[in-house]
């Protein structure tokens, strides 16, 4: 290495998240360190359980940070990267092109959360030294090919190390979940692995695979396919199957939180007409709004956590979603209204015993008008964590501050991670609870809260207010 | 007190809510001290001027703080704690068990506004030197109750002690204002209280009593009640009986700050059929929009203050409603636009001679995209003060910082509390010192306000700028 | 001068819009030091080409600073002066009244973005030392007025001072861009000045001007004006023709960024009744989004990059635009949309190659939900620089924090003035660069950026960034 191209040397700061000034940051530090090496209760996510139960070895750096995270690619397809070269879509790639094309263009990740979590993966797990670049692509790319090759960097060794207490998948209503079913059995494994019960494509009459989802839901239940009351005890028949297996939420993903209470002829007439297939664009959002609402009726029954992720406008891009599917990165927020949407349901339910909602938006901007306030009087409603694009640092700033002041910190559901990204999971709980310390220290060096209580408070938001929130 | 269990101390930080960085802290601290003891204006809330007409003790420290506050019973709720046990709707309540309800829940209130003014009025006006908990419930209910028998303790003594000049109340049009004029005419009371035309129930026929309020109206005025005419004249000689009586504003808590010009005879002939009910919901949107731009018009005439408070869904839950009435902690606000909305009012009355229009906002989205803009041009308009759930410290700088660089500080009301917390007007008056201190320290410590001029506006935010805008 | 009435003294702090903590600072001062003497790039702006063609003396204050300036006047208007009495809308005016009338309001300025540049401007170009006021207006007039005269403050002089390396004009497709030639052809001038196609007018059936232009557009091109592929082929012709003379981008100051595809005989169909000017309002509506989404077709072919500047309701007290005429200061922000309307658009056009689409907004709630992941996907998306009402250094970290976790640095446009305001552009840029310079000192101090790709990025952000985005 010659003087005139040094190498960027990384170091991950001690201090890094927590806030600038040095008397704030002392009181951040010891907030942080107390629940540093707290286990990690991942109630929401995308991993799959089958990462787990074959635990088999990671096939080199591409494969792990790169072409499944679309997180990434989507930033190097803004670049003008071309999606194929990167292995969407399932196609063939070179690995080691995919990392060239990424550690060259490191520049564009400067500043983003995913940047914050790679490098904090690079060093933390990988000993890397150095920021990725283009001149040392191949040498990190075979550094980490070498450690991935080693008994500790096989999943579920990570998953020790990386002292995970519960982590929830996402599933198919009708997953047989034997997946599930090996992990729980095997006392090998210390932390809990859960199915979470995701029934969109079963309520939503505008999802591509509703007609042969609700036909299979049929045929597993042995009912009619147009018989909407047999619809109805199927669904509650596979959330039992469901917390049988130990679930313990349900997850909407729907377009917007859109809530209506039909009579039960109405619905059942829109109901055969959905499943062939001819319902209007305007029938079937209301179809899916009465679904919501039987959901949550679903839950006040069995029990099982209700998510909503609202808000997303899903494959923006026609042409990469014909080439590429889904989660390839441009799926695009829309602003999305909670008050008026939801009434009926909390009209129905929202003061239910036992029965929790969490609400998740990619839409700042209901968190203080509409959020915060709906979760501050309902005892069923929790504040969901800040999710996809809000949970990045500053975002998380936002997040409390447009939250706290109305719902205090106890009407949350604690962090959730919502990731497809494994090694990326101690990385971002990490970085939740350093944005977390920063902002109670914030608050008692204002005089606002006593150390006592904000020492509380962050021992809470690893532990207590998730278990809670998700009944765990 | 054992060693295991120490009672946790509260001290109120003398810098308080004041910038973490130190430099910028002195400058707040002066700045700061500068207006720490001035007189209090209020010039909108809810406290009944019957409190200081009676000024019998108050009863305890449950209905004092607890029962009458729904910032606070609400966050009860949320928790799960039933409104009757806290004696909502007027229901019979225990109130020792009331306050062991809130003080074994007082984790619940950290990091919250609410929680902050009652931290402020334990410590500085009964000198609790500890927080609540439940152990220690039973002993500060009887410290406060012990002090609420004093004379000191009693509404004018605490009237006199909070060093309030002005507080206006909110009163129906058809009230006889007797108390006011009791107050006004009682020369032992220093500070003036005012009364506030809230003609709402008045002109929406959407409100449940429009037809008996009409009515009522119209029995005064001696008219028959589907009369358009005359019904405005009832109007703007209860407006005529009001400013006699003192009060200098007119406040409108619309849906949204719809407006819209009516014919003459289209708006009768819509008058006349919302007194026998037979509007529709659209027709009735059309009448309020209109009557909210004639109210505009009688304030250019007689020159009320008109402040419009917009985009509350009110009893959000009906069941909650049905069981404890209005005012009950499930208000809960929805997205709001102004640009057009206020535009044909705007339109008549924007540039209108000493006419003052000051718009409040619970969607603080609003603040840099319509109200500064708006307030940035129209003489008329003023920047209405962070409202409801924006009234508290980081709400406030988010405000000031939205607002500031359009239309700077001397577009704006000053602080309101809009409170019906009586004890708690000095702590929430005090905290907007503290939080405006420390947005112009930081603008001192940025070079972008000299120390002369950031003292100036400190001084003239809790004086000149309010007695302005409301005309005092 | 007595000590009873000192004059406030007016000094630029030198860390001024730095960090407050000393530590930050300290990393911020060095980063902007490195880039504030760098050249000026101003791709878009309202500076008239004229101005460097004539190279006349300005006249007085009030010419240069007040009565073209809508920010001032606007804020002038907000405090009851008359708009007439500030030279508004062409008519005559007394320019030592102007001034008076402005420096005696010169606390309605403080803290705003407005009063950050005229303070800037006064020290560094004029040498002022003291706050404007009453007292002191005629003596701060006279000085102004007199270094006016001197050759090294024409219009010239000062784009060399100001070392503005490129200056983009904003101009009428039919305009013969002569003064854009003239200036090319002079060797003597250092800078570039570019023109902008802005085709609004001829785009948007709603547009007062919309029958006439395109009848121009027509006798321009010898071609029936209800013929809609002559109008299209015209529309090309003069982009062609401002390539020719230097122009990189066609700006759309559109109402809502609104697109639609229409079929070819459909779309002729709308124009042939639109240049008869008998569309109705939803027709028009429809076919400026066809004409929107055509733009973008025509700038993949040609290379312009396409700006869009949507969202705002312009002239919104029509009285004031009777009397005086546009850009008097009203022009006022509405909720603005993009995930939805212009996912036609991109649809189309969003991965073509080489195509830039630079989207600003005045709303800035869609920078988390909506900009910020669209440029984080599309290649031809670019985040535009905060605008108008945003500008100012708050809004700026508002900006920042809301774009880059998403985002990052290089999927954005760099700073853009976009200002009629000659003299302000310095202190424009300044700002920009101050703050910037912040946020990236607070991502190092925060552990997030190493202090070399922080210095890497302030360098880009005013160079390589605009450079790429606007094709310069």
């Amino acid at each position: 290495m010659t003087p005139s191209s040094p190498v960027a040397t990384t170091v991950l700061h001690p201090d890094r998240l927590l806030p600038a000034d040095d008397a704030t940051r002392a009181i951040a530090r010891d907030l942080y360190d107390s629940v540093a090496d707290a286990p990690i209760i991942s109630p929401h996510g995308h991993v799959s359980p089958d990462l787990l139960r074959e635990d088999r070895p990671f096939a080199d750096p591409a494969e792990l940070f790169i072409v499944h995270d679309h997180y990434v690619t989507r930033i190097l397809r803004s670049a003008g990267v071309d999606l194929a070269d990167l292995g969407a879509g399932g196609g063939p790639y070179d690995p080691r092109e995919v990392w060239r094309a990424f550690a060259s263009r490191w520049e564009l990740f400067a500043g983003t959360a995913s940047g914050y979590w790679l490098r904090d993966e690079f060093v933390e797990l990988f000993g890397l030294r150095e920021e990725p670049s283009a001149d040392r692509a191949d040498a990190h790319f075979d550094a980490i090919s070498g450690q991935l090759r080693l008994a500790e960097y096989r999943p579920r060794a990570l998953f020790e190390r990386f002292a995970i207490d519960v982590l929830a998948t996402t599933d198919d209503p009708l997953d047989d979940l034997s997946a599930h079913r090996e992990l729980a059995a095997d006392a090998t494994l210390r932390g809990r692995v859960l199915p979470t019960f995701r029934p969109d494509a079963y309520l939503d009459p505008q999802a591509p695979s509703f007609v042969s989802r609700t036909e299979a839901l049929a045929a597993w239940s042995g009912s009619p396919v147009a018989d909407y009351d047999a619809y109805l005890d199927g669904l509650r028949a596979r959330r039992e199957y469901f917390i049988a297996h130990g679930a313990v939420s349900a997850d909407h993903g729907v377009r917007q939180p859109f809530t209506v209470e039909l009579e039960h002829d109405e619905a059942a007439r829109l109901y055969r007409r959905a499943v062939s297939g001819r319902l209007s664009e305007d029938e079937a959002e209301v179809f899916a709004g009465h679904m919501l609402l039987m959901s949550a009726e679903m839950s006040v029954r069995d029990g099982l956590v209700m998510t909503v992720h609202p808000g997303v406008l899903r494959n923006h891009s026609t042409e990469t979603f014909a080439a590429y599917g889904p989660d390839t990165g441009h799926d695009i927020p829309v602003a999305t209204e909670y008050t008026r949407a939801l009434r009926p349901l909390l009209q129905r339910f929202g003061t239910a015993a036992d029965f929790h909602l969490i609400l998740f938006t990619v839409d700042e901007t209901v968190y203080s008008r509409e959020i915060a306030p709906l979760a501050g009087f309902y005892p069923s409603v929790f504040i969901g964590a800040p999710w996809w694009f809000l949970d990045a640092p500053d975002a998380i700033q936002r997040f409390r501050s447009a939250t706290t002041e109305t719902a205090g910190f106890y009407n949350g559901s604690g962090f959730i991670d919502d990731t497809r990204a494994f090694l990326s999971i101690p990385a971002r709980h990490d970085a939740a609870r350093r944005s977390d310390a920063g902002f109670l220290a914030r608050y008692v060096r204002e005089g606002r809260l006593s150390i006592r209580q904000a020492e509380r408070i962050a021992l809470d938001l690893v532990d207590a207010i998730p278990r809670r929130a998700f009944k765990l």
